[in-house]
């Protein structure tokens, strides 16, 4: 059943968002502003994937996204109308107009920019995306793992450029091109792609992750002001969704942090040391955290979530905001199934990063699970 | 009135575009073989655009070219399609078909790709350009200089790509968005853009530029069969044309080339000294020749042409056909009224390209002008 999103509900979707981002994405913070500008008091309408009345088969959907580094925007804060005529530019290219937008990834700024399009267009956002989490990549898409292609793309840029780009069925061409447009446009561009058909959301998307979005962040402000522990409350909030394993990497105190761009990605690793003497934690990202070692030894590996968290709050840190002494908790979490088969592991698991090591899941590779403990 | 081009036509249009090249604009001759095995033995209509019943008023006109570093089309010779699928891809955006396809760069290879699209798609072609020469970046045009914008721009890759660009007003960044999209396509790729109406053909293009080319490398061609001078035969062909001043200014021997690429464009120098002791002269190129000094004295700047031909044959060498020691002849060639208002010299006139001397007409700096001493 759909339900309505507002203004108040963004502080708590841009946390969890965050999470979701496991250290990379782009800050939401910022998006979320946008959004709340935009919708003032109203309110937008968030379907369910799952319910055909509110997603009939045969419904259009065109994805929104932001494209580029995500560090830009804090300096160049989008006029907020870019989405909005990426959409509309694929829309007169498809000569169809959408039924809804919804994210293409769910985690960081990526998944507030579908509320700025549906804030400023009334259209609905499908509460689902193509990545169950971010990634470097828009490639990188359950869409397109399931066969639903990326062209043909729309590309806005803040002087009202508008680019279209087909390539097929190949999507990295497409992520090549788009990229090197979005560079000569200051290095943010805003793009709509991988439309689809409401049965193709049910057949390809990661159902319920801007719910899930919410109610993640949601659960640790409460936890917080109940004076629980958020930790807790987090591990009961992921347990009924399609994420419900939580695993307790590591709690300890950030020793070192390494971080080079290269490529145009912020690649970097930090180590972790523990409280009491023993051996540290040792993470690897590329925009997000790819793996969690000790001791040499695989602990996490993308695409299951690695998320660092302030160890009191809770807070999610992204690799931005990695700072030298600073007390963390560093939590795995599984991803849904169609995120783990050798197809899905082929386009965004250990290989796609360049990574040796083999994919198993994070609840099988160690002993102590999140739940009551917190 | 329009008239017939067959393959038997183009090692002379081939050798005519060379010389508009001035220097650079890639090499026609691969062009030319292109249009060769599609044409076979067929032929391609050419249309007067001084001629209303060739080309009435509203009809409708899609230029097409390739974009790129001329370089690597030698190691990577284009299937053929591309410009034609560029062209399709502009007319599926704008719900229009085309009435004809025109050059929008008529020096170098530039001349030849309108043809290939031709010889596909029965098409004919408008014997006329936007540039009326070459020039190294496609929004140096006179159809820009008169208000037709070069957006929507589409572009077509080798492997089907399609990308359409729309800047607005802003042909700068539509350049600069393309180039940007032609680098990934691993440094060619082909447009269709400048779409426009009969009248604005007539309005905005430098006229008769393919049929000038054409007369140029014919004469040149003849003279050197009936063992007469091919200068004074080149000046003949130009003196009916809108480029009927002819000077000579130089006469020697290359003492030196220097050449380096930088920004994508290939920047250099070529010394050049007299036969007679006596003072060099200087030509400095960006892909094409740009100023011609001696002593100091500028005798010749863009946008007029500055062409270097080879003392005994007269065939036009470009810059990248510069070689120590080669014995050749130096022409400054007027370029037409509309190619020197102050509108159209601050697009492709000196200040486009940096320099700080003024344009003054090749014909009033010097004296020499080449008429029948040859």
């Amino acid at each position: 059943m759909s339900w309505q999103l507002t203004a108040a509900d963004l502080p708590d979707l841009a946390r969890g968002a965050t999470l979701l981002g496991t250290g990379g994405g782009g800050d939401p913070y910022i998006g979320s502003k946008l959004v709340e500008q935009v919708l003032g008091s109203g309110s937008i309408t968030v379907l369910d994937p799952g319910d055909r009345d509110d997603l009939p088969d045969d419904a259009f959907v065109i994805p929104t996204a932001q494209m580029g580094a995500p560090t830009v925007m804090i300096e160049k804060l989008p006029a907020g109308t870019e989405p909005t005529l990426a959409l509309r530019t694929l829309e007169k290219h498809l000569g169809r107009r959408a039924d809804a937008t919804m994210p293409i990834e769910c985690g960081g700024v990526n998944s507030m920019i579908p509320f700025v399009v549906a804030a400023e267009t009334g259209l609905p956002v499908v509460d689902a995306d193509g990545m169950g989490r971010a990634f470097p990549e828009l490639s990188m898409e359950t869409f397109a793992v399931y066969g639903v292609p990326g062209s043909p793309l729309a590309l806005a840029g803040e002087r009202g450029e508008q680019v279209v780009i087909d390539t097929g069925a190949d999507n990295r061409q497409l992520e090549w091109l788009a990229r090197a447009v979005t560079i000569r446009l200051g290095g943010v561009g805003h793009i709509a792609e991988y439309s689809m058909s409401g049965a193709d959301v049910r057949r390809t998307a990661v159902p319920r992750t801007i719910s899930m979005a919410l109610s993640l962040g949601r659960a640790i402000r409460l936890a917080r002001e109940a004076k629980r522990s958020p930790f807790e409350a987090l591990a009961q909030a992921l347990a009924p969704t399609l994420y419900s394993h939580v695993v307790d990497l590591f709690d300890g105190k950030i020793v070192d942090v390494e971080r080079r761009t290269t490529e145009g990605f912020a690649r970097g690793r930090v180590r972790i040391a523990p409280v009491a003497p023993g051996s540290e934690l040792v993470v690897d990202f590329q925009n997000e955290n790819l793996t969690a070692h000790r001791d040499g030894e695989l602990l996490a590996i993308v695409p299951d979530l690695i998320c660092v968290l302030d160890h009191e709050s809770a807070e999610p840190i992204t690799t931005e905001g990695l700072r030298y002494g600073q007390r963390v908790r560093v939590l795995g979490i599984s991803t849904p199934d169609l995120m783990r088969t050798p197809e899905a592991l082929a386009t965004f698991g250990p290989v796609a990063f360049g990574l040796t090591e083999t994919f198993a899941p994070v609840e099988q590779r160690t002993a102590g699970s999140l739940t009551a403990a917190g």
